[in-house]
C-alpha cells in the first residue's frame, strides 16, 4: 500500500481526487488557491488530518507563486499569506486540524525585516513538518491502537479514517494497518457512510488493495451487526475533538457509538493531537457544517425525492464523551475520565499545538 | 390522497410499482401467480401489511384462474391453492402479515365436497375480508395514535409505514394523516432508508401528494437531529412483533430507537394486530432475511466499492421491547410491560387471528 493523498511536488499540490473513487485513481496537480479550497469544499481532498496538511501546502503554494512572479515586497507576502489563510479556513468550519496548519504555517511566518525567501523558505519548512508530524502521529496511533486489539478482530467502522483522510496511514484504519503488520487478523466492517459514500467507496478502495477482508453495510445496518455480537471494537477517526472528550466526526458516528454501548461493544477514537480543540469546553460549542440539499436528494433531473421535500443534511455529529472507551492519539491511549485525561495527556505531548 | 398499494380490479391484482416511485406512477396489472410472487420479492409492493393483501388477492387470483380455465375438480383446486400458499409464503421471510394471510384465507376454503365455485366464492370473501380488515385497522391505529401526539409535532419515521405499506392509510403514517385531520400541525422527519430509500421515495412522495411538511436526511443523521431536541416522537411500523414486544421493522429502526432513548424521546411502534407473532417468545426468534448485495454495492457495471468486498445487507433489525415506548395496533395503545401487555390486548380483539 502506498497511498498519498496529498504531497508536495515540484512545486505544486498534488492530491488523489477523492469524489473520483474507485472507478478512477487520478492525480490532480494543483497550481492555485483558488483550485485548492476548491478541492478542499468539494470533498476532492478530505479527512480532517488530509485537508491540514493541504492548507499548509496551500501556504506555502501561495507564497512560491508570489516568489516565482518576481515580487519582493515581504509585507506584500504577508498579507498574501493572511488572506489565503482566511480563505483556507473559510472552505470547511468543522475539522480543527485544518485550522490548527494554518495557525502553525503562519506562527512560523518570519516578521519583518525577513525578506521573501526568508518567508518563503519558513512557510516551506513549516508546511513539510505539518505533513511530516501527521505522518508520524499517525504511525504512532496505529501502534498504540494496534495493542488495543484481540489477536483476531472484527472491526467496525465509519467513513474513511485511512491513508486517504491523512498524511499518513490513517487513523482508525491506520490502526487497522498497524495490527495486520503486527501478525493480528483483522476483518473490517465499513459503514458504507451516506450520503457520500465514503466508507463504500473510499474505504473499501484502500483496504481492498491492502488485502486486508472487508465488508461494506448500510450505515443503519450497523447496529444490527453489533447486535448479533459480529464486533469487537469499533474505532473511528475524528474532525474536533472538545476538553471533555466529545468528538465531533463523521455524520452517523453518534449511532454508532450507542450501538456499540448498548451491545457491550468497545469504541475507540483515533486521531492526532491536531484534532483537539482545548478552546471548547464540550461538544455543544463545536460548529457542525451543513452540506447542500443534493448530497442526499440527487441533483436536479436525478432526484429520489419530491420536489417540494426539505432535506436535513448535518456533515458531523458530535458523540458525547461518555459512550467513548478511549481516545488514540499519537501520544498514547487517553481513558475516561476524559475532562482530566485528555488535557493532561496533551500537555505531555512534545509536538507543537 | 387516494393511494391503493394493491387492489383487486376486474378479475386481476392491480399495485402500484413501488420500484419505480418517486419517477413514475405506474399501476401493474397482475393476473399470474409467478408474476405477483416476483413482485413481492422485487418489492414491486413491499411493507407487510399490503404484502398480506397482495398474497390474499394472489390466493383468489389462482382460485379465478382455475375456474376460467374451466376446471371443476375441486381436489386440484384445493391443491393448487396450498401450492400457491406455499410460493407466496416462500417469496419473504420477515414480515408476519403475508403468512397471515395466506393462513387466513386458506382456512377460509371450505373442505370436500364443495364444489369449486364454493371455494371460488370463500377465497373471494376471505381475501376482500383481509384488504377491508386492514384498511379498518389503518384508520384505528390512526385514531389511537393520533391521541399520543402532541398539538405541533415533530415526527421522525424510518422507511414507509403508510398507504403505499399497507391495504389503507397506513400504520405509523396513518397516525400522521390522522393527526393532520384533527387539525394537528406536523413536520415529518422521513430517514431516506438505505439501500432501497423507500423513506425518500416513498415516505416523502406520499407526504408531499398530502401536503403535510416533509425533511429527508440520510439514516445516519437521525440521532444528530434527536440530540439536537428537532423531534417530538418516533413513529415506525413493524414486520413482526414478538410475544415480548420485540419488533422487527426495517433494518435501521432500532438506531432510531437507540438514538430517541438516549436523548429522551418517546419510541411509538404502530401495526395491526396481523403483525404480532404471539408464538415466538422474543425477537431472537424472528427470521431476518438478508438481501441480495448489489442493493448496497451497486449493480455490475456500477458498483461504488471494490469487486472484492463483501456486502452485509439484513432487510430487518430487532427492536428490543425494552426500548419501545408503546406499541399501536388496532385494539389500542399497548403500553410496557409487554411481556403481559401484548398478550391481554391481543386477546380482547374480535379479530380473527
Amino acid at each position: 500500500m502506498h497511498i498519498e493523498a496529498v504531497r508536495w511536488q515540484d512545486g505544486a499540490v498534488e492530491i488523489i481526487d477523492q469524489t473520483l473513487l474507485p472507478h478512477e485513481h487520478r492525480v490532480l496537480r494543483i497550481t492555485d488557491l483558488e483550485t485548492l479550497c476548491e478541492a478542499i469544499r468539494s470533498l476532492r481532498v478530505r479527512g480532517a488530518p488530509a485537508i491540514g496538511v493541504a492548507a499548509a501546502y496551500g501556504m506555502r503554494l501561495v507564497a512560491e507563486n508570489f516568489v516565482r512572479a518576481g515580487q519582493e515586497d515581504a509585507a506584500a507576502l504577508r498579507n498574501t499569506l493572511q488572506s489565503a489563510g482566511s480563505a483556507l479556513a473559510a472552505t470547511r468550519p468543522t475539522a480543527r486540524n485544518l485550522f490548527w496548519a494554518i495557525e502553525r504555517v503562519s506562527a512560523a511566518t518570519p516578521a519583518a525585516p525577513a525578506p521573501v525567501a526568508a518567508i518563503l523558505g519558513a512557510v516551506a519548512a513549516a508546511s513539510a513538518a505539518v505533513h511530516a508530524e501527521d505522518r508520524a502521529a499517525c504511525a504512532a496511533i496505529g501502534e498504540h491502537g494496534a495493542a488495543l486489539l484481540p489477536q483476531s478482530a472484527r472491526i467496525l467502522t465509519h467513513c474513511n479514517a485511512g491513508a486517504l483522510a491523512t498524511g499518513g496511514i490513517g487513523t482508525a484504519l491506520g490502526i487497522v494497518y498497524a495490527a495486520v503488520a503486527l501478525g493480528k487478523v483483522v476483518h473490517v466492517y465499513a459503514d458504507e457512510t451516506r450520503p457520500l459514500l465514503q466508507g463504500a467507496r473510499l474505504t473499501a478502495w484502500e483496504l481492498d488493495r491492502a488485502g486486508i477482508p472487508t465488508t461494506i453495510l448500510c450505515d443503519n445496518a450497523a447496529a444490527a451487526l453489533l447486535a448479533r455480537g459480529a464486533i469487537d471494537c469499533a474505532i473511528v477517526g475524528a474532525d474536533r475533538i472538545a476538553r471533555n472528550g466529545d468528538t465531533a466526526n463523521k455524520v452517523g458516528t453518534l449511532s454508532v457509538a450507542l450501538a456499540a454501548r448498548r451491545f457491550g461493544v468497545p469504541f475507540y477514537v483515533a486521531a492526532p493531537s491536531t484534532t483537539f480543540d482545548l478552546a471548547l469546553a464540550s461538544g455543544a460549542e463545536i460548529p457542525i457544517e451543513e452540506r447542500a440539499a443534493h448530497e442526499v436528494a440527487g441533483k436536479t433531473g436525478d432526484t429520489t425525492t419530491p420536489a417540494g421535500v426539505g432535506v436535513f443534511n448535518p456533515a458531523f455529529d458530535v458523540t458525547p464523551a461518555d459512550l467513548i472507551s478511549a481516545i488514540v492519539h499519537e501520544g498514547g491511549v487517553i481513558r475516561p475520565p476524559f475532562e482530566v485525561s485528555v488535557a493532561a495527556s496533551l500537555a505531555a505531548l512534545q509536538r507543537p499545538r
